[in-house]
Order: structure tokens, then sequence, then C-alpha cells
């Protein structure tokens, strides 16, 4: 039978994403439902091997539900890395009481918990939360929706000028690996266009495309790349690329950058969060470790940390196939 | 074999919802597609009897996917509740060379729509948007998702005011039948207590549940009251019965009202209305009729009219355990 | 010569505005520029009182800048309606050494400051805050252009709705004597009428106007109706009346209420609170008392307190004006 | 005494800006309400020559009051800048019996219709509308306070993430020549440090600055620079600069770009509009010509379209200050 639970450490880490304060909280929340005290760790793995820790109660995580960011701060460690960083983390915990912990952010967080709590047999429980969606297991990851919601708002404020000047807009958004974010705020946004990582359409089938567009009678565009996206060409030099062959457009280039991080959480990523936070408290009561708590057809699942780290994006075929037939 | 559709009309009819607009938009896009016409009709089914029409084409749609409401506009009926009206307007469909209809909105506008295509053997086809949620055999309406970030950052405006000044607040949302706008929102914006149709949690344990918040040191808090909720007072009788029986409180009301229907759609919304849109007009291609085109486990399906709009709304007991859970 | 000023107390009362944060923020950063110590002081009058304090530095107010609402928090005090109360906030202020107050709010907040600030012979300065925008010698107060676009933007949703179904809707919002609000937001929403409390149109001449409105070709209309309307009637019964009279429209209420007071401040409200807690501030050093900072013309002003709580709310004709013209 | 006006021409040119689509309302609904006909020109000085016109009554303007960007388009004109070009289009106004202009836009707008109005004796009045406040003898322009408000909520989403991470931000805002927006958003977002095209601080000092900042406990850091910033280094330039200089800190930039531009104007820009364009209509009523209808100390004035265009922008030395202040 699973020792019982009576401390519980949450960090977070990686980049910050919106929803880990609602996470955070449901943690916390959780844990004063069940009579279990709740530690958090500031900046991450960092403050595990710095001891940087709070006593954390359902009140002190009050008014945080809708702010974007941690309170708990995040940063990157190179000490975690190590063994002997790993050690002192572990030391930590122990001379703290805590006898389990919770990660949320994405999957450098992960590969970072599942080795940690392997080495040093604590239960450990992780959090998706990341913007781009490419965790495998779980359908969203925290902050995904949200990030969508800040991206479409962002190119309904470009069309304006598009549709106001007949322009061709390339609108970077983020994405390395994965073209959710592209693909689903490219059909939301009404793109004309969404170039992904999945996929390498080249640029003169793009050039045939906007140029059937044109003849449909389209006087502006928006085309949404993702910035992993596969045609060779930067963004910039894809606006070059596009004005040189075609005489019609005035093309410009919007790169959205980090506004994409932030923001109040959407009340769907603040719902998720809260399931999750509640989910990953009682999968610790539940004896479980070394698993990603998700949410998978609506409802809350368990995933191993190393299935959930494969790395595997597919392209969303369906979704491909519905940006091309409502961009005509 | 199915008879090949050559012209599809659309409309919408009921309580507008964001991402009508949307929904409108793939399904002229996919009828452009497809190289099918397509007809746009005003004002719902009170258009159709008095062959209030528009052709619309690809470029007809621009620039609206962003846009809340219906520029189709809507209005109820009362003609179409007669044989005779849904006479007018089976042959207005078939002198305009219409043969089949996609409607867009809630279960008034299915069971009319159903109806209709049983008496007149027209191909139809339901897309499912209200923001009420309160259909069956879809995950989501079109407007739900956007109604609830409208809420809660409606709720979250409010507690700025709570906080500031420790008071208490009832906010009441939309859904007489279903809980599921007030306990989504009642979580995402860190309501104390939801109050929904679906149960009666009864006026003193919801004082001995504000007792107990008060003792854990809440100074202040939020209500968030469905519409239709059940303890036989109306929200202003609550407030009063609150504040007779708590000096410790302030407490306010807000009625949020038809700010709820309206905005512009989430990114969710949207994407959901594109999918909706194109699944749409491939069912009647493929010889569908008398279903709606849902969304489940994030695929397109068919639902009959029949169950989509059978009343057997069931509360989310998951989800109000979370609640509980986090609002302590 | 003025004596030094060492310590300043600062404090929120009244009704929470958007825009409190940044002033205090404003004002506990000029005295951390100016080497002078900043008390907090909570829940206004009642705190002070209570003696409810808080050292602040200018790492304290990081990060409210954009929050709605006061961390000070705001009550009503009647004990400080009292001789003795007022004593024992002198005694408490004394006892902490802090020889100078600022108070943030409206008149009824610089009411009680100008009367202690008499009695007690300490240096008042006020900030005026409140979304009414009642305030004499100033051209705005603190709140007031948030308030405004909430207003417009909850309004932008309820046209949703108002132009999908060819209704009339009346949306009451926030302004007892002043119809301010009323009329800025009447005109930012595109309005057809405004009812304001320093008239009354009379409600035959509203059935006029709307019948004319009608006769243009109007399909839908909003009326902006201020809470201290004079028609003598509630808003739900002047809906009723002009259901009554005008067969042609369905009528619907939206009380937009306590949203209207919170949210995040427009970047004119946060630069208003910085250019008012730096002139609070630099005035208390030069010796004054018993004043507001004020804008006027685009410049900080002193007025007089008893002048700035002198009521002459007069209607801005020129901007009645323009709302009759852009509203044919 | 002045001609009676009967036909009024209005266009926008150069950049859009939030706010021109209510400023062309409220020429409309104006010249509606004073019997005056009124003539919409399709994409600027272009669609003059190329007669591209459109009769515009008061139910044209129907709900664009809070869109973006101008529905009339703009563009920029080679063939204006010619005599020919502008003796056509001064034909193509009098063949269709149009005896006044109206236009609405930047300093390029204004330049061109001077020069118009004198060579060919046609009344003409423009409108302030751009996002850069560079203008003489208007206090606003239409869309800088939408700007504004796009710019400091931008920043509040990035300052989640800064202050998540203790990270230092560059954020770059719109500003060629004139620091307004970086001055009012750098104050209204918090920014540690706001670089302005009026004044070289010198990369020195903002290290010494930032050190400071960094001294006094500050844990992350946004830095405002206007794209017309004078250090001689762009913005990726400063922060590899700063990033070698400083090892506390991570450097991100963030260019904001073209969303600053779009989106629903504010409560202020629509009143703003509102003003100017019935000012601009009845200006030309009572027989003015060559001038800008400009906002000062609230009141609507009349601007020597000359002394418009005249380049003096200054720096708002007050405003200096207190972003000083505010930022210790």
């Amino acid at each position: 039978m699973a020792k019982k639970i009576t401390n519980i450490a949450v960090l977070t880490s990686g980049g910050d994403a919106p929803g880990m304060n609602a996470a955070i909280r449901a943690v916390v929340r959780a844990c004063s439902f069940y009579n279990i005290e709740c530690t958090g760790v500031y900046r991450g793995y960092q403050g595990l091997i710095e001891a940087d820790f709070i006593k954390l109660d359902a009140r002190s995580v009050r008014n945080i539900i809708n702010k974007g960011g941690t309170f708990l701060k995040s940063t990157r460690s190179l000490d975690f890395k190590t063994k002997e960083g790993r050690k002192i983390a572990y030391d930590n915990l122990k001379a703290n009481n805590v006898d389990a912990l919770i990660v949320i952010g994405g999957d450098g967080t992960f590969t970072g918990g599942q080795l940690f709590s392997q080495e040093f047999d604590i239960p450990l429980v992780g959090i998706p939360a990341t913007i781009d969606n490419d965790i495998n297991g779980t359908d969203y990851t925290l902050g995904y929706d949200t990030a969508l919601n800040t991206v479409v708002e962002a190119i309904d404020k470009i069309r304006d000028t598009a549709s106001s000047h007949n322009r061709l807009f390339l609108v970077e958004v983020m994405g390395r690996d994965a073209g959710d974010i592209a693909l689903n705020s490219g059909i939301g946004a009404g793109a004309e266009e969404i170039l992904i990582p999945e996929e390498d359409m080249g640029t003169e089938r793009l050039l045939d495309s906007l140029k059937r567009s044109k003849k449909t009678g389209k006087t502006s565009s928006i085309i949404v790349v993702a910035e992993g996206e596969k045609s060779g060409k930067n963004i910039f030099e894809l606006a070059s690329y596009i004005e040189e062959n075609m005489d019609e457009y005035e093309v410009r280039v919007s790169v959205l950058g980090h506004i994409q991080r932030g923001g109040s959480p959407s009340c769907f990523d603040r719902v998720l969060a809260s399931k999750l936070g509640v989910g990953a408290v009682e999968a610790l009561m539940n004896g479980k470790s070394g698993i990603m708590i998700g949410i998978h057809h609506q409802k809350v699942v368990h995933v191993d940390l190393v299935t959930a780290i494969k790395d595997d994006s597919k392209i969303d075929n369906e979704l491909r196939r519905v940006a091309d037939i409502t961009s005509v």
C-alpha cells in the first residue's frame, strides 16, 4: 500500500504558460481539501536545489486564477542536470518533510522530473503546461487555448490594416516543431495560407496558391507561418520572395513573439488547470508516480511520463483539410 | 444513390451565438470548394417563407469570421409553426432551385427543421449554435466557449471590486435548464459557490458554506448563480436572505444578461464553426438528412436530430467535484 | 517655510475605480524618489482609526499598475464621521511618525479629508478617483476612461444581438447625478438615444424619436440610460412603455452594473494616475494642503478641496449636440 | 458669403488608424442631418483619380463605429503627386457634383490635400488620423489612444513572462520621429526605461540605469523602445549589447509591429471621431477651407493645414519626468 502523502511540493519549470497559476492554485486547494501540507518551490528545479521554499495554504492562492505567468517563477537550472544537483534537491525536500512533488511544465520539465523521480524514489507527477500543445497523451496542454485566442486577436487587428490597404501579411506564430498553433489560429483568423513545420508546401506552390486567390477576387491576404516552417527561407526572405514574384501585393511581416506566452488564461485553460491540479494531488494520494495528468476526451487521464515526452508531433490532417476548404 | 446536391440554402435561427457567422462562412466556402451554389436566407425560417434570399459566394463572407451575431439575422417565426407556412417555405426553396438546407441554431431550430425535412422531403442538416451547450450528441455547441470567456472576464472585473471592498457578489449567468455555463465559468472565475438548475443545494447549506468560507479567512466571495437555479428565490431575494443572515457581508447583485450572447468568437469557436460548416455541406453531399453535425472527442460526428433535441441535461459530477475542491 | 515632509500615508476610500493601484504606485515611487517614507493604510479611513498600516517601498508596488481595484482596499467608515474617530486616526498617524496624508477617492473621500485636515492640522492632498467623473476642477477622474471602454465593449456585444434580431435594447449605465458616462459611451457605442440625469426629454419625445428612427430605416436600436435618468420610470417600466407603444420592436433590458467599476485600467488612466500620484507627493513637499491634484488642459493643477466637491454637474451641450447629429 | 455646400466627398488616406470608420460615419451622419449629399471615395486620392465613388447615406454607415481600419480603404497614390493626376481628380469631383472634400489621414494626406485645394479652388478640410499623434494644433489624433491601449495590453502579456523568468525585455513600439507612443505606453506599462527619438540617452547611461535598477531589487525589466530611437543600434544590437554587459539578465526582444494600427477603437477615439467628423462638415458649411479640424483643451478647433503639418515634434518634458520618477 502506498505510503500516506503528507506534504506535496509544487513547482513550475520551463517557458511560462497561461494557466500555470491556476494549476498551482488547484494543487494548493486540493492539498488543503485533503489536509495535506503544500510547499511552493520558487524558480523551478533551481529552487529545489537552493531550498527556495514557501508554505502555501488555501488563502495564499487567492485572486491568482486569472493571472498569466507563474507567481512561483520559472528558470532553467543547469545544476539540476547534474547528479550532485539532484541529490541536493532531494535532500532539501527530505529536510522539509516533503514526500511528493508536482512539476508543471513541458517536455524538458518532464524529462528532468522523470529522471529525478527514478533516482531518488520520490513520487512525482507532472502537469502539462506549454502553449505549444506538443505533449503526448493529453488532448490539450495548459496555455494552448489562451495562446490561440491571443494569436487570433492579434491577427484580427492586422487584418484591419491588411484589408484597408489591400496588402499581404505574413504573420509568424510560435511552433518550432508543432504546427498546432499555426493551423488552429490560421483557421480561426481566416488565413489564406498556413505554413507549418510538419510539411513543406514549397514556395512555388505557395505562389501558385496566392495567384489563384487573387484571381478569385481576394484583395488582401494573411499567411500564418509557424516558426519552424520548412520552406528554407526565414519569414523576411519569404516576404521578399513573394513581393518579387507578385507585383500585385505589398507584403508586410509581423512576428507576434512573446505576447503569445502571456495574458489572462481563457476559461477553458482555467477549468483545465483546475481539473489537472486536483487530479495530480489525487494521483499522488493514490500512490501514483512517474506519470503526467492529462485530459483525453474530456476526462482526466494518467500517462507515463516516458510516453508524454515521446516526440511524434503529427499533423491533424482533418484540420489541414478544413483549412484548405475554408480558405477558398 | 443520393441525388447530386447543386444548391444549398443556409439560415440562422433562434437566439444568436458567437460563431454563427463563422459557420455560415464555412458553409459558403465549402459550397464554393465543391462547386455547389449557396443561397443565404435572411431572418431564419421567416425568411424562408418570405423568400428573403441572397446568393452567396466565397467573397460574400470575407472578414466575418471574427464578428459576433449573424449577418443573416435571426427571428422567431410563428408562420413556420403552421403547415401552410412550411408549404410556402418549401415552394420558395423549389422556386429558387435550392435542393438542401442547413439550419444553424439550437433545439427550437432543430425541432422546426426536423418537421420541415420530414414533411417535404428536403435534405436538411443542423449545426448546433447556442451559448447554453444544451444539445445532445455534441461535446460543444457554437458560442459556448466564447460565452464562458465573456463571463469570466466580467467576473474578473467584479472581483476587483469584491476584493477591494470585502464584499459578497451574486452574479447571475445564463442557463435556464443547464448549469454548464455556471459550473465552468464558476470554476474559471474562482467562485466560492455555484448554484445550478440541476440541483438544489438549499439556502441553509449555502449559508453554512459561506460561514465556513468566512472562517477559513475568505474576505470576499463570488457566488455564480444560473438563471434556472432552484432555490425558489430570485437572485435579489437570495441576496437579501444572505444579508439578513450574515452580518459580515455587504451583498451585491450583478445580472450579466445579454452581453453573454455577443462578442467576437474565441479561436475555439471559430475552428469548431469551420469544422461543422464543412461537415454539414459534406454530409448533404453524401446523401445525409435529418441529422446534426456535432463534435465528439474532437471528431465531427452525425447525430439524429431527434436525439440532439432530447432533453436530458445532466450535471457533470466530476466538474462539480472539482468546483467544490478548488473553492475551499 | 513648510516643514519638511518625511513620511506620507496613502489610502483609498469610497467606491473603487480602475487606476487606484496605479496612483498608489506613483505615490510610493515618488516618495522613494524623494527619499520620503511611505505608509500604506488599509481600508481607507477605517484603517486610519484601526492603525492598519504597512510600510511601502518602491518594490512593494511592482506589477500592480495594470490591476483593477485597490490592493489597499476600501471601506466605508462610520467611525471616521465622529470627532472621536478622527482623533484616534490622527493619534495613530502621529504615533507612526506620519506627517502628511494622500487620500484617493471621490467627493465623499474629499469631504472627510477636508474636515480631518482642518481639525488636526495635518497636510492632506486628494487624488480624484471615481468612474463617474463628477469632481470639479479636473477634466478627468481616475477610472472614468476605463469605465467608458468597458461600457462600449459591453454594448458592442449587445449590438451583435440587437442587429441580429432587429431588437431595441435599453442599456443602463452608471451615473446617478452625472450623465458623462452615458453621453460619452452612448456616442461611442453608436446609441440611438441617450437618457441622462441632467435633462428629462420626456417619454413622448422618446417615442417620437424612435418612430422617426424606424422610418429612416433603422432596424435595431440601442438606448443608453443613465441610472439617474429623469423620466420617472425605471428602466424595466420604460421598456414596457416602449413595447406597448411600438409594435415593431421587441424590447430588451440590460443593466451593466458592477462590471463598470473593475478591470485593468486603460493607458490613459495609468498615465493620469502616474501624473496625479507624483503631483500629490510634490504638492505636499511644497507645503500644500487641503487641495486636490487634478488635470486640466493636460497639465497637473491644484484645486481647493472645497471647490472640488462642489456639486454642479453640467451637461456638455456640445457633446449632446454631437450625439444628436451622429445618431440620425 | 460662402457658396452653399450640397455634396461632400470623404476619403481616407495614408496608414490606417482606429477611428477612421467612426470619423467617416460622423461625416456621413452630419451630412444627412444637414441635408447634404455625401460621396464616399474608395482608396484615398487614387480613388479620386479613378472616380471610385459610392453614395453614402445615414444607413450606409451602421455598425461601423466599432470597426478598426477603414471601409473606404486607403492606398498610396503616385498619380496624385502629379498635376495631371490632380486635374483628373478635380474633374471627377465636378462631374459628380461634389463641391467639397474631407480628407482623413496624417501629414502626407494633409500635404496633398492642401496643394489640391489651392490649385483647384475646392473647399477641403482635414481630419487628423494617425496613431503617431504627430500633427500640430491638435491634442490628439484619431487612433492614438487606441494604439496606446493596444501597446500596454501587449506589454502586460510580456510582463507575465518577464516577471516569471526574471528577464529583461526590449519592446519596440511605433514612432519614427515622435516618442509619444513610447513615452505614454512606457509609463502605462510600468517600463523601467523608455528610449525615444527626441533624445539620445546614450547606451552607457542606459547600462548605468539598469544596474541601478538591479541594485534596488528589480528582478525583471521592460524597456520600451520607439522605432526611431537614436542610440545608433537597432533593437537586436541593443539587446546583445546589454546582454554582453550585464550577466544578470537574459535579454529578449519583442517588436510589436502592425498590431498597433488595428483593433476596435477606444471610446475616446470614437467620441473624438464623432466630434471631428461633425466639425468638419460644419466647417465646410461655414465656408472654411484649407484647415484641419483638431481638438484642443477638449474643444473642436480649426488649424491651418500648413501649421498642422509643420514638423516640430517636441518631447513632453513633464511626462519624461513622471516616467523617471515612477520607474525608480
